[in-house]
Parts: structure tokens; sequence; C-alpha cells
């Protein structure tokens, strides 16, 4: 099991959220684990949410819809993917139902290490004040344990 | 024809750039100008410019590209709408080809005033830096002759 930590940066005045983390992995290994939904729903979230996934297509254009429960909790996510390109990076939109309108653009980017790869995220928020709602909320913990889970699947084999 | 001004807003050290104009119509006229394909090509983009649609699907999901040309020039550009409440709110990517990568997220409200209706857009970059280039490259030009092009399509009664 990987124990690489994830890094978040959250710079103080700007709309943007970035994390980094190293898995031991390769590229193919790690896109397909982020954009098959029968894994997606295992690693995407907090452990304490179940995962269910409504829609994932994911190619220039496609859309996505999944749900996140917890008791009688529901929480519905949607967004359309603008690039993709397998192993390299992927663009889309990203909203919380729950907040309609309050829609982020989210870019994530995979490079080569000596040991597997680096997944850099990037987050940029419609204001910085719901940047800053947001990472108040426990944001930072949801990614954090996404993060952790996906390097277990990783380290068991999915996607390989 | 409308001599409303077009207020154009960029503060330093955000990746925001905000665009406000009002015109004299309804939500509904503006909304169909806005989002019909051949009225769109006789708005979008400076004078100079000829615009042709491949693609123009205005609905949570669907995609547009389309093609500005001057003489031997010829600049694409692409998207994804995400959100498209008609009269009300459109939510979408925006990505110039010759910068790949560099996708934008645009954000266009409508709000009906006393006599006639208030355009407010929003685009969000991917850095200050790229806000910034954009600003200095005569995007401020094209947004200009834009709203203006588009106050005299409506003052034709275009959209009606």
């Amino acid at each position: 099991m990987s124990t690489n930590p994830t890094t978040i940066e959250a710079p103080a005045g700007t709309p943007f959220l970035e994390t980094t983390r190293e898995f031991d992995a390769t590229p193919a290994q790690l896109f397909r684990v982020q954009t098959d939904p029968e894994l997606v729903v295992q690693w995407l979230g907090p452990r304490d949410l179940e995962m269910t996934i409504e829609q994932y297509d994911v190619r220039p254009g496609g859309s996505y819809r999944y749900l996140h429960r917890r008791g009688d909790e529901e929480y519905a996510f949607r967004g359309v993917f603008h690039t993709v390109e397998p192993e390299t990076l992927v663009i889309q939109t990203f909203e919380w139902e729950g907040a309609p309108g309050e829609v982020c653009l989210e870019r994530a980017t995979y490079e080569k290490t000596d040991t597997g790869v680096r997944l850099h995220t990037q987050s940029i928020f419609p204001s910085i004040a719901s940047r800053d709602a947001a990472v108040e909320s426990g944001m930072v913990h949801g990614i954090n344990e996404s993060m952790d889970r996906l390097a277990e699947l990783l380290a068991r084999g999915e996607g390989r």
C-alpha cells in the first residue's frame, strides 16, 4: 500500500485548489482506474460514502453524473468532459447539484516519473469565496481519502 | 442602434474577466440571438473576421466548434455546454485550439431590467497569466465589437 503523501495547495486570494500525488503505477494503469466506472466507484470520495454512477462517458463532449450516499443523505454531482487525452490530460466541469450554478473547471495531468506517475489536479472555482467555502467544508478530507483509496486500488493491481 | 456601453473588468491578480452590457430587448430575444447558429455568425467576434459554425448544440452536454477566418488566417474554437437555462444562465467551456489545454469556463447571466435586459458574462481563465495575456492580445476589442454587433442585430428585430 502506497504511503506517498498528497499535497494540497489553496493559495490565498485565488480561486484555485491544486493537489499533487505520486503513485507506484504506470500512467496507463492510473488512467484506467480514474476512468473505468467500475473502478471509479471504488475510490472517488470519502470512505463512508457509497457511490453510484449514472453516467460516466469519458470522451471530449461526454457527460457524467454520480451520487454519493450516506444513510439518508444523498449528494449528486455532474459535469462534462472537455479534453480527454488518455494518460496525459483530462479537463472537465464539476458541479455539486446542491449548489446549482457554482460550476468548477477541473484539470488532471499525468507525469511519468522514475518510480511511477505523478498526478496533478487543479480545480478552478467560480469565485474566491466559493473556493474558500469548499476548503472549509471538508473537501480536503475527501481529497485525502480519495487519493489513499486510489493508491490502495493500484497497489492491488487494479487497472493493469 | 443601441449606444449602451460595454463594461469590461479584469481585476488585477485574478483569473477573471467580466463584462456587462444592457440591450433594448427581451431576455427571450437576446437568448435566441445568442444561441441560434444562423444569428450567432452575425455577431460573435470582431467585424473583420468571417465566422463559420461547425457545431452549436446549445443544451447541457452539447458541444460547439466554430472557425474565424481573415484572409489566410484561421482560428478554431471549441467547447461544451454545462448549463443551459434559457433566458437565465449559460455555463460553457471555451478553448482556442491555437493554445490547446488553456481552457476557460464561461458564464452568461440574463437579468431583466426596466428597459430591456442586462447581460453579464464571466470568463475564468486557467491562470492569472493566461487571463492577462488574453486581455493584452486584443480580446477587449473583440468583446466590444461583438457586443455592438449583437446590439445592432437586436435593434433590427432579429430573434423576436
